[in-house]
């Protein structure tokens, strides 16, 4: 059984269209919703697309074997950086509404809230949904956004104390955290894609370097794309862990890190930094990787068969990768 | 016959959604396409839609006796303060093309180009967009927002030399330019709706003292709604035109107006203030006035039915206000 | 009888010279004190001047059979947004203690406070010098600038909570505030004169869409010149009214609004959108009216004539206008 | 024979109120013109002020022997850091004229022209005014303010480039340039007349520094007020000096200096420091010293008592002083 | 005997190498700590040194007679306004270290503490440190920044509530301050000596136009260099003093002097202005000054030379300003 | 024979206290010189240091069998963001030539030239250094930093055309670059060792991605510390590769990377990323890696033995990593 714990929801365009529609009236339209019905719903799961590949996000699924995928809203489209603040919070209630529908629709799907992460509002503030969603619609964990200001200036660093109350909400309610930034905008050099490895390199740096598991030792925080540079440059860090006395192995270890990296190499490298049972299975299928490579035929967000070409491996740490960590981690 | 100079295009949910998809990955997609096809566009057209009040949009134009429609991209979706740039490029050029798509599905329409105002690029570089869909795609005039920035900062006074090269072009190509800003970004206090007679005051006010007519005596500018605050407030310039020794009704008489109000006394008070060889007709319609009046039944974009209100006026001013005075200004 | 409730003090240059110095030395040289003896002041009010159009104060009031004229400070001499705040502190003060003299020596005047509205303080700071004129020197009313950073950037709107303390103030003093805006410093587009109007169309906006006057059900607000554009574009709010089920009407009507336009068909429109009893007579004389219009000699100004031009006004409603609104209003 | 290098106008207070509106209407009102008769201009001159300490300007001149006073704009109201700068070329222009005025009315002045320093227009642009002023109405000389900024922020130095072209005209003019600031506006912390003191300071400082002599042998430049700091502090100049191989008094001497300190010690100092052939009798009469010393019963600002009181000069130094240096510098 | 209230430490490269660290790793390193030996710290005191004029620090003293010298940091050095504000903590913690090993080297040597004036934090905080070097370190006194912006940006005024804590905790351990500015960082246009200077003449400005005093009867200020400008240019404050009814000199003597000005007259106008029991001996030896005059042959920081010049001074005053003035402030 | 292509130079305390000289003075002191004598130069290079692990610069190279080292300045002591810019070229000029001194004493060493990159000049300014160093002291490449402004805001990408006069002289004078950042200074929330990684992330990225390489041929482009992130993350570019119908690996072989990883795996999997004939070694020693594995008793930056462990690597290979792949690049 795999349980692929990096999915984002595919919508039909009647959501986007909806953004779009509170990113020009900002609010002057009122809150509206993106009407669209089941069918529609269904249609977006099942019927094929151009940007997938020309298959559908079920087939996805079920090419790679996925029995149970969480999702969580297009992380790129999350708009944490846009004025006013409601149109954040309306915008990422009704996407997570949609999830919850999709889950319902297709039980397969777990959702994965998405945050109104608005730096006009407060950490506070932007735990109210995540209550909702995890104690009215059941969702199991939450996407996080470690830039809300989305490359327009710095937010505060992941080690500050400005995030406490969201390390304190999702303690006390026992859902883990998956580290993905959003978009990037200009003065971003970056394009969004690279800014999530940029900000997942951040936030490994931060967190493992902070206070934040001393005092929330029961946070689960999971790393996206395999903790961004971190474990193949952590050679960085061997000397000044020596000197201050620790093993900068388990510094990694207060980490999980998802196994959404497309080459097996690097999956490799990644489980030989962190252990095999700091990984969960993640694939962000459909998505960045939907294309098939033209000299193997195979997706190259199969990320199956990049685990099943490490050699090394036992049966054992096989389903801890593909089941047994996220089991352990989340309550599905 | 009735020749409405105001109207916008009505699109499919495609189109925003490719908008928002522009505003979240900002070009890092690459350009793409709104994929639509002829029958989804006339599904826009055709099916009857909630916002419009619970039919078409050529049902609004039947019900209103419009024979011809001029219509422009919907002005809050411009997008003008975007970044980077070239995303405002794209999503102007699309939304072009499907006007002229729609125009060809439906030659009831006429095309007012969209014009890609990011203030990162010049008004030569957005004159590129007009040359194009007035000389490939048969566009009989241009809107044009006077506040680029959408409400984020002050834009250069419409008197100001920084415009002169679109005044230019336009007089060059002889097509009208309609006055019509877009959206209205905090910290603006103003809904957008409010912004676009914001800034047709400003726009009119800055007109009629500056020297873009003596320096362009061919230019042809329609302002919207009626020309904001100025018909009614005009008493206000009375007194410093007769110091200066003009009379202020030939100043207002430099521009165009539409018709887009929706009481009769307020069109009332239009016409007399410039006279009814200014005014043209323009319904906005379908948009912020398609509802309907439950007093009267009527739909207060019915403006057809407000100008019939007005008694005084003849056969002949009636005849210019519908059709002849747009027949004048615009090659159709 | 005819209670004007739209006058400003006209003063001898020794006020303005006083400003021009606390502009100048900051405060340097001490508060110090316009020096001016009644002589002086009767001088500024009983002479003859160019720029009233060659005639004194008091002979436009005689002349336009002005009975009682609440006045205010020269609005656009206001200088709220200049620092340091003890400067405004301290020409406000000075103004109204001005016009007080004047109301003294002239007691057909009666004093409506200017407010030391700079951003550096706060609206509870301000209040004080409010009750000081109110309450020691027996203030009818005041006047209240929608924007004290005078163009330079955007204030918080009129429905912001800032003001409440504004708002708590004047309920609990019984007093009404006009809405009158001051000077328009660069970066805006608009000189001081339109900065009014576009203010006055933000607050009516502002306010009739807000809870202020469910928290304040007491308060009385002016809206100077006829309420900006909103009584023209009254029309673009009828759809959205009726969608949310109130009558557009019932909302402009929390609001009164002066008669100061300069044409008889504005104040006819004025009238017919907020019912005779939410309009005051007011004429701002002397001042931006002031010139004779040649055509027909009478005094752009003259207000009083404009509304005698409106055939259907019943006399009851012509002694609403012209003194019993001002007095139900007003303790006078 | 005494002239006095370093005297204001004192003017109506008409030129303060057109100030005052000019900075109030930005502009609206057109250029206009501060209107005042000679006899106005006379009573300025001629009649006792309480800001004089109760005596009039002639008689401060008459009082101290002054025979020939230099009269420039009063500094603290150049407002050059206002916008538009259009205002501060009319106010500047209008000021200047009143000078040439007052200088036909009453022949012991001759006039020293404001500069319309705006940072927004160039150092060429202010130039024409002081063509205007030199040329075709007379004037001596000039008064430069260091920082048109007036405390805002930094402007350029004087050692910088950017002050070329007022060097150029200068030199080529033939006129003295008296450096002299004008208002210090928040976030400076200082007073104007502190200000004063710091900005000479500077510029002493950046021009016995910088190349300019040399690019401009033949400018010639008098430090208001002593110097600044620069005489007093000079002990800190004279290691690096004599590192460097110069003279420090060499340095010092490129430069003039007014006598406008109110002690006879300072006065004395700077004598040594520059030499009695490098300073000009200067009173700044009447203004900031013209009080009583309660002690003495002289006038602080009795300039000439204070330079009678050292003992050591020879007839001929005083004769420098208080004739000849100004006669070498200035056509008079 | 002389007490040199104004010197600095001499510290070997180690200390400045170790901040130049501190400004390139901005913490990043951890803390570390400059290390030098005794030997190391005894070579900076007593081998000669270019920079000195090829003596050495002790030789200087030596040389003029100088007995006990109170020393703080080199004040171009202290880096106030660099971020983050804990490098700033631990220079000034290390260097006041390092103040404290070398007056155990050379007893002759007293501390003056550096105080950590980094803008992110707190005078409370600051005087954590001030509290160490006095309490445990056995300081006698502090130097005090009055621009920890270093010329960035306006600080708030030495009048400003802002210090309050510290004239608090200076006024309860009962140690003098020495006001003495540091770096001076584009924008600004002086030097970094040049704004001592003026930093000097703005914080006697300050303090005595305010109710520091009043407030705080025991605070014990020593202004650098003479006092700025001020004792030169005090005939400015006169007139105003007389109009409020102060004697100006009693306002400029509650503040204390060093003798810091490397010319006599200059001296010699301080002491006239202020009183001798108000001037304190200081050298700032070696430093600035220290080269050797080619005419004379002296040290130009041999400042008790040049009081000697002062014929006028009795014993009794000498004394004052050599040795009592210092032990009446300071607990030696 | 191995050839390190990133070593840094080890210089004496006085080189830093220069800079921090600089950085306290901003230049009033002059240029000055950092004095050290070549014997200095030699402790620095063979003297055992703690912040080296207790053993010399030499003992480094000779234990891990180093035989040349290219050796550029410091990298985060560059200072490129500091103000004003002179003082960047004097630093940067005055380590250069140290650099050079260092080559003369030890010929292992060879130079790579610091560059002066202060963002208020202009690239080709930035050349002239380049020139110099090449052409008159024999260096034989350049250390280019993606980043001048230190993370203090974005600078424009490598793809931008700003860096196009880098390309071009470097092109010209055939010398390969290094990339490598300097100081990460707040806001940036990552220490300067992290952002090393961030921005040659942000390097590979923008290069591979744009038309540099086109443009410029010949351009030699080293990226420190094996490429950032990018050969770990490169599967995320794999499908976007086959999309555009290029060959993702060919695009990463454009440029070149060091080795200076330090841990096998990942060394492996740069060689496997990007292929063995783009790999130079690269050590960094002394620096960051300069500590012992406390379980292996190897240094960490002990890079030849980190790629003796990787077996399948020929002789050849290994020869190319240790030697050749220098030799083809650099003239040496």
């Amino acid at each position: 059984m795999i349980i692929d714990v990096h999915g984002h929801l595919s919508a039909p365009a009647e959501l986007y269209a909806y953004k779009a529609g509170l990113l020009s009236h900002r609010g002057a339209h009122g809150r509206g919703k993106p009407s669209m019905t089941d069918d529609q719903l269904r249609e977006a799961l099942y019927a094929p697309q151009s940007s997938f590949g020309n298959i559908s996000h079920m087939d996805h699924l079920n090419e790679a074997g996925i029995d149970v995928q969480l999702i969580s809203p297009r992380p790129y489209q999350a708009m944490h950086s846009e004025q006013p603040a409601f149109i954040v919070d309306w915008f990422t209630e009704e996407t997570n509404d949609i999830i919850h529908r999709v889950s319902q629709i297709e039980p397969r799907f777990k959702g994965m809230a998405g945050i109104p992460q608005s730096m006009d509002t407060t950490p506070e503030h932007w735990m109210k949904e995540v209550r909702r969603t995890v104690e009215q619609l059941g969702f199991v964990g939450v996407m996080l956004n470690p830039d809300p200001y989305e490359g327009l200036k710095q937010p505060p660093s992941l080690a500050d104390r400005f995030w406490y109350p969201v390390w304190e909400a999702l303690s006390e309610l026992d859902v883990p955290a998956l580290i993905h930034s959003a978009a990037a905008r200009p003065p971003a050099r970056e394009s969004y894609s690279l800014h999530f490895i940029q900000e997942e390199t951040l936030a490994v740096d931060a967190l493992i370097r902070s206070k934040v598991f001393d005092d929330f030792p029961d946070l689960k925080i999971i790393v996206s794309h395999g903790g961004g540079a971190i474990p193949y440059q952590r050679g960085r860090y061997l000397p000044g862990a020596v000197r201050s006395g620790v093993r900068f192995e388990d510094q990694l270890r207060k980490l999980y890190y998802d196994s959404c990296l497309y080459t097996s190499d690097s999956i490799e490298l990644l489980l030989k930094a962190v252990g095999t049972d700091r990984v969960l299975f993640g694939s962000e299928k459909p998505g960045t990787g939907s294309a098939k490579d033209p000299e193997t035929g195979r997706w190259f967000d199969d990320i199956k068969l990049l685990i099943d070409d490490i050699e090394w491996l036992s049966e054992k740490q096989r389903s801890a990768l593909f089941e047994d960590n996220a089991r352990t981690l989340f309550t599905l």
